[in-house]
């Protein structure tokens, strides 16, 4: 029912809007967005996800990605567009901003456009999370953490919601940056610690944009879970390729982990093959294939899905409040 | 300088701001849309534009293309994401809505996003245009139109500002739609005609989604020039292959026009080859190939380049105003 007497066509306004969310991030939980994560995940371990690999384009300085997805069982299709600048911190800026826009699978209509600086953070988190969920040995652990930026606060964040978590210690080439994100998990017992010792937790999770393995082989115990989560890009790694030959190796997307992800260096050098790897973690989430024994060494290589980007742009859409633009045609 | 006794950090909400613009094309004209895509053709023939080809997402009743480049002499980079829904008529919407999100190259950072719904329009048709002021023969044409859409309607008006029109033949399967789209360009002689009388013309345009040929060999004579511009996704056709044995072809992309343009299906059927292609329109607005004589018949083949759309938007930033919108991170 309309309001009588405005003069104005609401219907007609409806499909002559689209939303901004300036801070979609805010009114999220670790607890929901890891849930609309792991769905994701399990959606596409169906096959039942439409997304081409992202698309890179060199910039001055850095590059950014393009990455669309549709996902049917959630009706929502879109595109978010990220960029990955090294040296933007000493500008104010952050390495990493992004915007997600959101289309109606039915008509093709941009629904929304988020800023996707922060929900790119959480959803990367988010995975990392699941990941714990389904592969790390045990309820209770100590949590390594290599790497002191927003992406290793977001680990933290979502791994406390899936196990407890007795200690954190995290390593950072500036102790004092990693000194500065273990005030922020005092309740956590964190506190920055060496190389070698960060590496000997239960759980570990790699947040770096390094280029050569920072991670030794003699430095992980068996039965370690492996959060490897910076290499995102042809030319990265952070671990020595033999702790992937004693490991169970599982990746969110296996064309863009080839091509992209921890073992994108180890495959162009045939260090590691394709056929090695265990399964993806949708795969994982179905019960396809997982961890099987305490003693193993598991590993997740997350290289970041557009599916994840439409989920949590999504559910962001359900709580945050957005500005309405005019999109008149 | 700062405006005193604000409390406002300028700097600080220049960053953090991101424009949008609601309806872009309201300032622009032709005389300047063709110019700007003309250059950025030329930059493209140079070699000196990053640009991936579009990547193509199925949905439901249509699908999205995802359309990013970094046009380096504009300093600028972006993304066009825009969608083909050809039953949208029947529910009150465009068949083609679009959303251009632009980039900083030296840092990344979302500086704007565009409504280009109407600047996709613009583009396409200043693409035409410009094909005609390098490829069509004689000041003073007669035009043919197949098809009657808002593509239709943006040929005719960027190629005004090329040539000298004596008169305007349009065909649709609708004469109405012919005749509707005849009454906005009367001061041109424009009238609705048969397929054969408007395939007679000087320069023909073809606009629509047809996906076998409409277009028939003895229908066109020697001297023609084609503006083939509904071809723009795999399967798409609609010039009678023999055609293209008589033309000198010229395509917007080789590696876009081989897998969605007018030459993707003859291709696909070994009736043309790669090879056949004479050139780029960048390389024909920089000299390296082109007419050679009056009786040659020459087609150009249009798929539509992002890096059209960052120039249109580039320039429509320049001349429209936006809404200012919070960008925080």
């Amino acid at each position: 029912m309309r309001t009588a007497c405005t003069g104005f066509n609401t219907d007609r306004a409806k499909i002559n809007a689209m939303k901004y969310y300036p801070e979609p991030h805010l009114g999220l939980e670790y607890r929901d967005v890891n849930a609309v994560i792991e769905d994701v995940f399990a959606e596409h371990g169906r096959g039942r996800v439409r997304m081409p690999p992202k698309v890179y384009v060199l910039l001055e300085g850095g590059d950014f990605r393009t990455m669309p997805a549709y996902v049917p069982f959630l009706h929502m299709a879109g595109v978010k567009i990220v960029n990955m600048h090294p040296d933007n911190r000493k500008r104010g800026l952050p390495t990493v901003m992004a915007v997600t826009v959101l289309l109606d699978p039915e008509n093709g209509r941009p629904q929304a456009v988020l800023n996707a600086t922060s929900l790119t953070d959480m959803r990367t988190g988010a995975a990392g999370g699941i990941a714990c969920r389904h592969l790390a040995s045990g309820k209770e652990i100590s949590l390594g953490v290599v790497g002191s930026g927003r992406q290793a606060n977001a680990q933290i964040a979502a791994i406390a919601e899936e196990r407890e978590i007795r200690e954190v210690r995290i390593w950072s080439r500036e102790v004092a940056n990693a000194e500065r994100l273990a005030s922020m998990w005092r309740h956590l017992d964190a506190r920055s610690d060496t190389l070698e010792r960060v590496c000997g937790c239960d759980v570990l999770v790699t947040t770096t944009p390094s280029t050569s393995p920072i991670v030794k082989n003699e430095w992980i115990a068996d039965g370690t879970h492996i959060n490897a989560i910076g290499a995102d890009a042809p030319g990265k790694q952070e671990l020595d390729p033999a702790i992937l030959k004693r490991a169970l190796v599982f990746v969110d997307d296996i064309e863009q982990a080839v091509h992209s992800g921890e073992i994108n260096v180890p495959i162009s050098r045939g260090l590691f093959r394709k056929e090695e790897i265990t399964g993806t973690i949708g795969q994982v989430i179905l019960g396809f294939c997982g961890r099987r024994s305490k003693g193993e060494i598991t590993i997740f290589d997350s290289t970041g899905l557009a599916i994840q980007d439409i989920a949590i742009a999504r559910l962001a859409m359900q709580k945050a409040s957005g500005i309405d633009l005019p999109f008149p045609f």
